[in-house]
């Protein structure tokens, strides 16, 4: 018998029309001859509510208390997710974090999970119940309840996947899987059937909101297989996955946008140990998020340090850098808006040669400057303008025939 | 040290303004020297909310989940008011019914204590924590959730009393405690400082709807003393406890009033085993909640069931009974509707002979009709006209000199 992990998030149990909707499915999955977990979030809304309730009580809420305020979140779903399938004469249970087994950290309000002894969902499950656990939490070994920080659901529904040894996961949200491209921007992009973990954490940190890295990160490490599919429409989604050799017949798997960057450079400073660390110091000190960081090759004994950020945070980013500049004798800190990241992703681009001089030989075709330019292993990110971000999509996408799914035509 | 256990209701944690009023209550309560435990409701209008919710959800929820469901509301109310008090410079530590060890058996919604294991509680407080226990909850033997019904954060407060053998247990309430009267009915009404359990659990029965029953017989049963003020003002409430000697001293605590009442009477019955059954249980199997009960003295082989109800429930009532009247060939059914109770109680009425004689007295004198009376061994209940039921009160009030609490002078 198949046993079956599926993750449904705030947006699918909004309602109670919509949580009965989970309930269908999830009895659906059963009667089709499945073992079935399903993992739930807090409906639409609550948490923000919970926290801004904490906002209210208390300028800084102690994290302890934060975590035993927030689990009531998905601690309601579950109930609720319970009974409706009970309403349609299924037999669900549900249980907290605590209770499905899932041992974390101390760490509250991001705590990592350290182990999880399924006993109880094992025995429901053969109780034929279909056992319904609160996603995001855990409890710690001093029986505290824990929180995963964002993204944990998913987090959650990947481990008890993997501590239940599931023969499928499966991660509902409001897309259809893992595109191409952006089919907003790019009309031809096409949901792709399977990627490699390592592809889509490179994607996550390029502008494809679909998954968090940390749930993906775990699900690498372990080796557990998932699969982001539709709660709307029915079909196979996208399959995550250890890399097999035909992965790599594609040249990139996917090309992503992120829009509304900044990007700033300190100026001539001199090339010494120590710079660096002052001025991304500075910055972390801001809780301003640094995205792309490249240095220039020393010359005369002063580099350029470039770096792009999100542009609402570029004033607060300058208040902050300004003194350092002075104080490290740089030439100036120059600052763009309205730059974006293009990045192309693909673990077929470790054998296949030439990606990067045929990315940059595309964008130089249709006249688009290229800024700045980090590579991975299996990334290339350049940074344009971005008034070019949308043709460059489309440009790339059609470079490396990402609408066919084969190699592009050698030229 | 003194321990004390402190609970607040719904309406006092009811927003995080209020939520820093109790912070602020039980800081004050610790600096004078004090170990505090706090026992606190849902928000109000959190359970309601939960309760329309499931309901929506589920036209029948299951026990357990809507226990689950439920117990979130207390849950997220005591980690606010941890909060609150750690933002005001304490230190306090939020527990759910589960974590601070009281178990109960498997009755879902409607749970009874079993045990309390007060260990965590008693090493937090040693710690100088003040602890912030969950209200209505508990778990049962199989680590479930449980609630405890109406009425269930009192139970708490009073049980986790016994349980830490507290010098004091306050029931802090939007009243200022027990009063002799209703005082919008009597004017020269009076707080009283002490009451019997006895006293408090028949005046809860006759429309002081102060405490729930459930709470006071657990202290009855354990002999918890308890105090209930007003979370508004300073200053002593009502405190509940054991009769004294010196109890017997006052003729009676207390009068009250239960109003909008109807009463019925199955007129000329056969005095027959089986007859009162057959009424009662068409009743009961309508839900609807009968009062007194009065049957009158058999003649000829017929007698009289005469009984009150909520006035609302009048007809449901009728369209139960008349077929039953028809079937066991009584005379008919007679319904008054707008009839009110009065109710005398005190223990003192033991050791005072001639308390009903003199209530007869006094109201007769007024001319007030008394339609139906009910007595047990420390109240005597009487059915009256809903437009005499304020005079009443206030004669009765007066005749037995409950404004100077001492016994009335002899006649």
């Amino acid at each position: 018998m198949r046993l079956i992990v599926q993750k449904y998030g705030g947006t699918s149990v909004g309602s109670p029309e919509r949580i009965r909707n989970v309930a269908r499915r999830l009895l659906e999955t059963q009667r089709e001859g499945c073992k079935v977990v399903a993992v739930i979030s807090a409906m639409a809304g609550v948490t923000d509510d919970l926290i801004k309730l904490a906002r209210e009580t208390s300028p800084q809420p102690a994290e302890r208390e934060l975590d035993a305020l927030l689990a009531t979140g998905e601690q309601a779903a579950i109930a609720l997710t319970a009974m409706a399938v009970n309403a349609l004469g299924g037999k669900a249970v549900s249980l907290t974090g605590a209770e499905a087994g899932i041992l974390t950290d101390r760490a509250h309000t991001r705590a990592k999970i350290a182990n999880i002894s399924p006993k109880q969902i094992h025995e429901l499950l053969a109780d034929d119940y279909i056992v319904v656990v609160a996603g995001f939490q855990g409890q710690n070994a001093d029986g505290e309840t824990t929180t995963l920080g964002r993204g944990g659901s998913d987090l959650t529904a990947i481990a008890l996947a993997g501590a239940l040894n599931a023969d499928a996961c499966q991660i509902f949200t409001d897309v259809d899987g893992v595109f191409t491209c952006d089919p907003r921007v790019v009309s031809d992009a096409r949901k792709i059937d399977e990627v490699a973990y390592d592809e889509l954490l490179e994607m996550a940190g390029a502008g494809s909101k679909v998954m968090q890295s940390r749930a993906v990160e775990f699900a690498k490490k372990f080796g557990i297989e998932f699969e982001v599919r539709s709660s709307l429409k029915p079909g196979a989604g996208t399959i995550a996955k250890e890399e097999t050799a035909n992965m790599e017949d594609v040249v990139i798997r996917g090309v992503s946008l992120d829009r509304n960057q900044a990007k700033l450079t300190v100026d001539d400073v001199r090339d010494e140990a120590g710079i660096a660390g002052r001025i991304f110091s500075a910055i972390a000190h801001g809780n301003i998020v640094v995205d792309m960081i490249v240095q220039s090759v020393s010359k005369h004994g002063t580099t350029d340090i470039s770096f792009t950020i999100h542009e609402n945070d570029l004033e607060a980013a300058r208040a902050l850098l300004d003194p350092i500049v002075t104080e490290v004798q740089a030439a100036g800190l120059l600052a763009t808006k309205g730059v974006a990241k293009l990045s192309v992703v693909g673990i077929g681009m470790r054998s296949h040669s030439g990606v990067a001089a045929r990315l940059f030989d595309c964008l130089g075709k249709a006249g688009i400057n290229i800024q700045l330019i980090s590579t991975s292993e299996i990334k290339i990110a350049v940074i344009i303008d971005g008034k070019d971000a949308d043709r460059a999509a489309q440009l790339t996408h059609q470079e490396f025939g990402l609408t066919r799914f084969t190699s592009a035509p050698s030229r």
